[in-house]
């Protein structure tokens, strides 16, 4: 095997024989592990920032963790009650840019998709980071390099996705069961030991002080309610991925709304339930947390102490395990794994949400259709390379890149729940059973309490840390708006200039006048001027450009040796040019014959490695870029298989044998669903 | 303007018409300076590598730079000599590689090539390094930045090239007779001063000692030779650019090689003078210089001195002309546009070879072609690159650089000396009358005295240079001449698999099957159903992919309401694949009728931005590359131009413009010259 195939195979993945495709629908205990590793993950990083942003005011207001915790919890329950709406609603797995440009417009649809393409950038490197920071309780010597360590591992991701990694739903099953299981496992063994036994357990943190900075340190008037709000707002975080289900009600057996929404009231209670028993035992313990670049620390009688950063989880388990070390591991492991899963469900989405935002042309066309290993090349590469870019430039703090999340995911929250009420609003126009109606009102005000909700905390969001970086996630949706703007507009534009007018199938050419251009005779040449007469056109006529005397001379005499009936013109040129003269002479053949299409013959060198392409081909190429722009012409490439050929054209099937691949994914979201049950 | 436009037009200037072309054979006054600046500006090196390697020795060695110098102009007369004798033998121009290829074949041919491709970048690099070096004497802030300084001198020189600067004879007349009459008038009046007016005239240096190197102090025995031997090679780099006036005969007036004769020998003549001129002015008023990275320094009473380096030039034309500044800027500044000029040459010399070598096959065909702006770009662009990484490499050092240089230009002298000799004698075969075989005879022994004198300096070169550079400049050619190799190889191995048989002008496809692929129906897709009509197929269908329901039968009734008289055939995809079926369509069309030829008709849309062509053709594209692989089948692209695209074909239009003027240049090297004869 040659190194760069081998280096293809190690990148790209091995062939995989179409027969392993095929898709089954998921039961309920399969579909929650696989939609909620996004929601569940982000229980390892939001107890943290909330612990973070209170340690500004110092020691007194880590009491407020409980109260914040609370808030979080409602704010929970209101979105898990407004998405049963939705999974009841759009049981095609609409999702909320299907929800907000059906209900709300394309502007409004729009708006959620560019939050949606933001925040799986923002999920990527939040999570990744997140598992960083979490594996230097096991790890230690990471420290120091987060960054660059994070952006190994989304390449890592990255790579693993252009392969097209075959995630079952066993894939997602195990670690995610093992997180939920160590985490809850964890909870109650702690509660039970503290409780129960009555033993003091202390956080490695707790011996000590915090001090807090002085715009704070006075714990009392707007300053209070201000950073309460930010607390608030990162541990919101907790909420991310929590759409994701309504996404995916395609995949789930039958009935599958209502399992779908059993499945998202479960997923809404364990994930507040291990947010709650994290924070409990956080205060039992008495784990504190400093913001360091944000001018907190901590201190021991009095004198300020440098204490190595570890996240609440690993703290936790290092104090709750502490006679049992394999406890310790277990939790830290699956909280790796299930941040690492977090991470590649953006790699899933990402693209199929570029894929349906093509369908609509708000990106390229090319992105739309899936078999094209293309278009999910592409968005693997855009996704990873915009992830590596922020955990590079924010040395991958979860803290810092915690300011930017959570703004997007509450975008979309609320124009979708404004687009349900819409919904609900639209069909009790026309609804007449008094109990259906009954049944929309009491959705449509759970939905109109959603939207209130998720409002609500979106101001506070925006308002708490727009400073703080909030800004750069609404700056880059606005980019991103604008720029899936103008490409519509385009298409538009395009697409108006471009209608079918009812003559356009009656302006037939009167006659096709075939021009073969002739470099040399020889197998291409003359396989060009068979297929140029077998297509009967009105006249045939071959060109050639007499750069060089001699060289003219000997075409020409070849060119006789052959019984090919058609006439060979050379064309002078004095300046020794190629294209200009034959672009002249076809330029000639048209202003002679306005009503006449001229279709010019170019035989191509099919080759198998880029050099070749060096080699040859290049004044077709140039010729028929400037035959492109004159009208009624059309260029007609006649291919000539050189040996070499064989090379690129197995890249290209084994290429096409992974890109085949993709579609199997067990991992669903979005418009992804709709193969799933066509190919039950 | 638009800013892109504005960068462009500054970069590769504006629209030329084409009747500013024309050219004119050139009398001898303009002849010499148009073929001198390259041989000419060494001299404001030349003797400054004598002078510095000499130092290594202490002060002793210098009284050696006379006999050097002498040397230097003894092979300079071999060389003009035998040069006289290409001119008469080869009228058109050949130049040293069609003479190798011509008598000793086209490897001999190619090793000349490859040593003069090299050379050229050395020119450039050394040229523009000489040139920073001596305008040190007027701008001493450029000390220290020198690698930078020359690079942007070789950019600016690049984009001069490729905005395809015309260059009259004037243009090159006035600062090469400037530069004569500089440094002639100079070595006149410092003579003038020293001889007959008794004036103790001290160079800036005259007043140091100069303290070698260990390995050379006693200046006796084998060490004294190796040295001598490494100053002599430096000095060599006088003759660089000798050649050039054998290149270029047809341009020259009636009688051309009588003319071209006489310039060669006057070149050579006012070459030796100059040269002679400053090593004597150097002897005479004390100038020393040191090689510093070699290990010799200044001292002054016994103690090391730091002293700024200056060249023999500038430090010459500052003591000679101490009373009349006038002359020394006079002399600094001809010194730094000849050296200007003759890197600018290198850029004429360099893409006019490789589009010579082009024609043999021994680079990429599309180099051939001398209208195409591409050829040109590429070479010049090539040329720059590698000179600007030579500059920066070693800093602009004119003394590392030449350690490269002159290793390139003998191989040529040689190898073309033998070639001349196989030339005489192969004539002498057939020649009978005895007057003209005695002059045969004479020039065959002036030949060979040529190809002993240049052979036994090439082996002085390469034995004194190898370890200090020559071994990188040897390693580059092989790395040409095996480039260029394999290139021709690809070529010849081509052109046997293409080669055409007597049968293939019958072997007629019995019927053409067109296939219509129909993404939307619109304009594009109507006109390539028209031009598909016009072409009379056997059987003309049209294939859409069913990627999405709604889609396609929103397609089929378009379609049909068209009256096309086509049938559009809708073809199934579960996995939302487009280019899949379409190929397997086509496979399935080619393996059900073997002997006809399928051609597939796909609609292009012509833009006008590269970023508009990201939102189109994409899936055209691909389909078009994998339909290239299979056999029996053309790929006809039917352009539709849409409104934007007038931009892309003013560029086009503005570029072709500029590429026409090419042709027209003065400056005339190697085969450019059969041009200017037959445009006349």
């Amino acid at each position: 095997m040659k190194v760069s195939d081998f280096l293809k195979r190690l990148l790209v993945g091995r062939k995989l024989a179409s027969a392993q495709l095929g898709e089954t629908l998921l039961p309920k205990r399969i579909a929650l592990p696989v939609f909620a590793s996004d929601a569940l993950s982000s229980v390892a990083y939001a107890p943290d920032e909330i612990l973070l942003t209170l340690s500004l005011a110092g020691m007194a207001a880590f009491a407020l963790s409980w109260e914040i915790a609370l808030a979080v919890a409602a704010v929970m329950l209101i979105v898990v009650m407004s998405y049963r709406q939705t999974v009841h609603a759009y049981p095609s797995g609409g999702g909320d840019y299907e929800v907000a440009t059906v209900n709300l417009g394309p502007n409004a649809g729009l708006t959620v998709a560019s939050a949606l393409l933001v925040d799986y950038v923002l999920t990527v490197a939040v999570s990744v980071s997140s598992g960083v920071q979490n594996a230097k309780a096991m790890f230690p010597f990471l420290a120091g390099n987060e960054g660059w360590v994070a952006a190994l591992l989304i390449l890592v991701l990255m790579s693993m996705n252009l392969r097209g990694v075959r995630e079952s739903g066993a894939f997602f099953a195990v670690p995610t069961y093992a997180f939920m299981v160590g985490v809850l496992g964890m909870t109650l063994w702690g509660l039970f030991r503290i409780l129960a036994l009555g033993e003091p357990l202390k956080a490695p943190t707790a011996g000590y002080d915090v001090v807090g900075t002085p715009a704070y340190e006075p714990f009392v008037g707007l300053a209070v309610v201000i950073l309460v709000a930010r607390a608030f707002s990162s541990g919101c975080a907790a909420l991310t991925g929590v759409e994701a289900i309504s996404n995916g009600v395609p995949a789930f057996r039958e009935p599958k709304s209502h399992n779908a929404a059993t499945t998202l009231g479960l997923l809404g209670g364990i994930s507040v339930t291990m947010l709650a028993g994290i924070v409990a035992l956080s205060n039992l313990t008495g784990l504190k947390l400093i913001e360091e670049t944000g001018g907190s620390h901590f201190a021991l009688n009095g004198q300020a102490i440098e204490v190595p950063h570890e996240t609440a989880m690993g703290q936790l388990a290092r104090t709750i395990f502490s006679d049992f070390p394999i406890g310790f591991y277990f939790v830290i492991t699956a909280t790796m794994i299930i941040l690492f899963l977090a991470a590649n469900t953006a790699f899933n989405g990402f693209p199929v949400l570029g894929s349906i935002l093509a369908r609509d042309g708000f990106l390229p066309r090319a992105l739309y259709t899936r078999g094209d290993r293309l278009a999910f090349s592409n968005g693997i590469l855009a996704l990873a390379g915009a992830a590596i870019a922020l955990v590079l430039v924010f040395n991958a703090s979860v803290t810092a890149l915690i300011q930017l999340y959570v703004v997007g995911v509450f975008v979309s929250f609320t124009v979708s729940q404004f687009g349900m009420m819409k919904h609900w609003t639209r069909h009790l126009k026309s609804e007449k059973d008094p109990k259906v109606r009954t049944r929309m009102q009491r959705s449509r005000l759970i939905n109109a309490v959603g939207l209130t909700g998720t409002g609500v905390v979106l101001i506070i969001v925006l308002a708490s840390k727009f400073i703080y970086g909030a800004y750069l996630a609404v700056l880059a949706m606005a980019f991103v708006f604008a720029l899936m703007r103008s490409i519509r507009n385009h298409y538009t534009k395009v697409a108006r200039e471009t209608a079918v007018a009812p003559s356009d199938a009656r302006m037939l050419p009167s006659r096709v006048r075939a021009v073969i251009v002739v470099m040399e005779v020889n197998k291409p040449t003359m396989r060009a001027v068979n297929f140029a007469r077998a297509t009967r056109a009105s006249t045939i006529e071959a060109v050639t450009v007499s750069v060089d005397e001699d060289e003219v001379q000997r075409i020409v005499e070849q060119w006789n040796a052959q019984d090919t009936e058609v006439a060979l013109k050379v064309i002078a040129s004095p300046y020794r040019e190629v294209t200009g003269p034959i672009l002249n002479y076809v330029r000639g053949l048209r202003s002679d014959n306005p009503r006449d299409v001229v279709c010019v013959y170019i035989p191509e060198y099919i080759v198998g490695h880029w050099w070749e392409q060096l080699l040859h081909n290049q004044t077709g190429l140039i010729l028929k870029t400037r035959l492109n722009f004159m009208q009624g012409v059309m260029v007609t490439s006649v291919p000539y298989q050189l040996a070499s050929s064989k090379y690129a054209l197995n890249r290209a099937r084994r290429d096409s044998a992974a890109a085949w691949r993709q579609p199997g994914r067990g991992q669903v979201r979005m418009g992804e669903a709709l193969d799933v049950e066509r190919t039950e």
